[in-house]
C-alpha cells in the first residue's frame, strides 16, 4: 500500500544520504543493502564505509599545508565481491596510507579452509559458501615521531551443514619509532574506554593477545607497543559483538590522529630517518612472514595483492648487525619491544 | 711408524696451507678435520670455505677505487657449530653483499622434521643426529644496470634407524633490473658448462626447476631470469655428486664477475635507481614469503637470523599499483619475468 512505499522511500533516502559520503559507491548494490538491511554483513559493510570515510576525511585533514587527497580505487573480484581502496603515497605529512574496505563472497577455497582448521575450526560441507567484510589499515607517516598504526575490522560467515557461523575479528595497534610514553598511554587508554563500554574483560584480555600476535619470534621483540587484538568473537551475542567492534573502529580517529597533530612538524634529522626505515624492515619482515591476514590473502586465488601488500612501507632498510647504542632514544624503543609493558 | 708420522705431517702443512686463504678459521676444529678427511663434510667444509674467500676477494677487487674489504664475523652456535659470515655493506660498487657459511650439527628439530616430510622425506629415529653445511650468499651491487645474485650449495647428512641418508641442494640464479639479453645468455652458458661435465640431463632439468621454484604466485612472475636449482641430489654416488656441486660452486665467478666489470661504471639516474628499489621489493617478498630456506632458517630456535637476513637488499620500496609504461626498458624485463626463456 501508500505506506509502505513511503517508508520504502524514506529508507531509500536515509541510504542515499549515507551513501553521499563513503570515498566510493558500496560494493554490494544499494538494492541489496535495502532490501536485507536487518543482515548482519549489510550493517557491516555500511559501518566500515563510513569509517573509511571519516579515518580517510580527517588523515586528509592533517595533509592541509600541501593538499594530498586520497587516490580512490574500487575494485570487483572475479569469484564474488569487491572492495575500495585508498591510498596517500608520498604525501607530505604521510608517506604511505592505506585504507582498505573488502567484501568478498563465494565459496571457501581449501587452502582459507585449512587456515581456519589450524585455528581450530572445522566446517563441514561441500561448498561453504561465505561472506568476509572488512576495513583494514595501516598508515606510514614521514616524520619518525609520528607513530605507525594499523587496524582491522572484520566479519565473517561461513553456511556449513550445521548451520551458519559467524564472528568478529579485529584490533588496532601503534608502531612508534620513538618511544613515547605519553602517547602510548594516550592511545591505549582511548581502545581501553571503548573496550570498557562493552565488557570490563575485553581490554585485558585483547591487549595481552595483542602483544602475543605482534612478536617477531627471530628477532625476539614485539613489532610496537601493542594495542588490541581478537578474533572469534561470537559473544554476548551478534548485535552487541557488533556493537562493541563498532566502538573499536570509531575510537581510531581519537587514539591516533592526536599523537598526527602533535609531532607532524617536530625536528628531525638523517639518523632519525635512517632508524624510521630500519624500523620499517622490521615492519615488512612480521608482514610477510608472520602476519595471518596477508598470508591468507597473498595465498587466496584471485585475491587483489595490490591491496594486501599496500600496508608495506614506500621504504624499508636492512643493516646487517644493526645494534643501537646503549642508552640512546633508539635503544630506549627496543628495550620496551623486548618487554611490553601496561600503559594504562 | 715414521713413514706415518711423515704423511701426517705433510697433510697437517697442506691442511694449514689450505685454510691460510679462508676469510676465516673453518668452524670444524683443526685437528678433526685433518682426523676425518675422508668424510664428506670434511670435503665440503673446506670446498665452501675455499669458494667464500675465493668469491669474496674478487668482488674485492671491484672496490678498487674505493676499497671497501669484507666484514667478517666468525661464530658459533649454542646448539652445535657455527658460520662465518662475510659482508659488504654500503660499498661503492656493491650496496649490500653477503656471504655466509654455516657447519651446523645437532638433532633436527621437529619443525625442521615437518619442513622435510612436506617434501617427500620421512625419518624414522627419536633423535636424527643431524651435519648441514651450506655456502649462501646474496649480491645486491649498486648501478642498476649490474643484475643481484644469489647462489647456496649445501649438504645434509641425517643419521636414521634405517641408515645415515645425505643428500646435496643448491642452485645460483640472476636478477636483473634491466634486461640484457647477451648477460643473460652468458650467466646461463656459465652454468650448463658446468652442469655439462657431469651430465647433460642436468642444465636442462635444474635451469627448469629454477624457474619453477623463483617463482612469486601472488604476482604471476618469476624473481629474475633464472639459472639453476636442485635438492635431493644424491646420484650417480656421493663422490660424484660433490664433484659436481663443486664444479657448480666453481661457475659463480666466470658466471657473474664479467657482468660487474662490465656495468659497474654504466650511467644511470633516479629513475633507473627507482626501479631498482622496487624490484627490491619484489626480491625481499620472494625471500620472506616463500624462501625455503629463509623460512626454514627463521622457524629453527637458536638460527642467526642476521646471517639468514643478510639476503635482504638495504634499501628496498613499495609503491601501490606501480605498472611500467608498456615499451619502456622496464616494461621489457617484466614480459620476460612473466615469460621464462631459454637463454642458451
Amino acid at each position: 500500500g501508500l505506506f509502505t512505499k513511503e517508508v520504502h522511500a524514506e529508507a531509500k533516502q536515509n541510504l542515499d544520504t549515507i551513501i553521499k559520503n563513503f570515498m566510493a559507491e558500496p560494493v554490494t548494490p544499494r538494492e541489496t543493502l535495502e532490501q536485507e538491511s536487518e543482515e548482519m554483513r549489510v550493517k557491516m559493510e555500511l559501518m566500515i564505509m563510513g569509517i573509511q570515510a571519516e579515518f580517510c576525511r580527517a588523515l586528509e585533514k592533517e595533509e592541509n599545508e600541501f593538499p594530498t587527497k586520497f587516490k580512490v580505487d574500487r575494485w570487483t573480484r572475479t569469484e564474488g565481491g569487491g572492495g575500495v581502496t585508498c591510498i596517500i603515497q608520498d604525501g607530505h605529512v604521510f608517506e604511505k596510507a592505506g585504507v582498505n574496505i573488502s567484501v568478498v563472497h563465494g565459496n571457501l577455497p581449501p587452502g582459507a579452509v585449512a587456515q581456519m582448521k589450524s585455528r581450530g575450526r572445522e566446517f563441514q560441507g561441500s561448498t561453504l559458501p561465505f561472506y568476509a567484510l572488512g576495513i583494514s589499515s595501516v598508515i606510514h607517516p614521514r616524520n619518525p615521531y609520528v607513530p605507525t598504526i594499523h587496524f582491522n575490522y572484520r566479519y565473517f560467515e561461513v553456511k556449513t551443514d550445521n548451520g551458519v557461523h559467524w564472528w568478529f575479528g579485529g584490533g588496532t595497534d601503534l608502531t612508534p619509532y620513538y618511544l613515547n610514553e605519553e602517547d602510548s598511554t594516550h592511545f591505549h587508554s582511548s581502545l581501553k574506554k571503548a573496550c570498557d563500554k562493552h565488557s570490563s574483560e575485553f581490554y585485558p584480555k585483547f591487549k595481552d593477545w595483542c602483544d602475543k600476535y605482534f612478536f617477531l619470534p627471530h628477532r625476539g621483540e614485539s613489532r610496537g607497543v601493542g594495542g588490541i587484538f581478537f578474533d572469534d568473537v561470537d559473544y554476548p551475542d551478534k548485535e552487541k559483538a557488533f556493537q562493541f567492534v563498532t566502538s573499536c573502529a570509531k575510537a581510531v580517529i581519537p587514539s591516533y590522529l592526536p599523537l598526527v597533530k602533535k609531532h607532524k612538524n617536530d625536528g628531525y634529522g638523517l639518523q632519525e630517518r635512517n632508524w624510521q626505515l630500519l624500523r620499517r624492515g622490521r615492519y615488512v619482515e612480521f608482514n610477510l612472514v608472520y602476519d595471518r591476514g596477508t598470508k591468507f590473502g597473498l595465498y587466496t586465488p584471485g585475491a587483489r595483492y595490490e591491496s594486501i601488500l599496500m600496508s608495506l612501507p614506500l621504504t624499508a632498510r636492512w643493516e646487517y648487525m644493526h645494534i643501537p647504542q646503549e642508552g640512546s632514544p633508539e635503544y630506549k624503543l627496543t628495550e620496551v619491544l623486548k618487554n611490553p609493558k601496561d600503559w594504562v
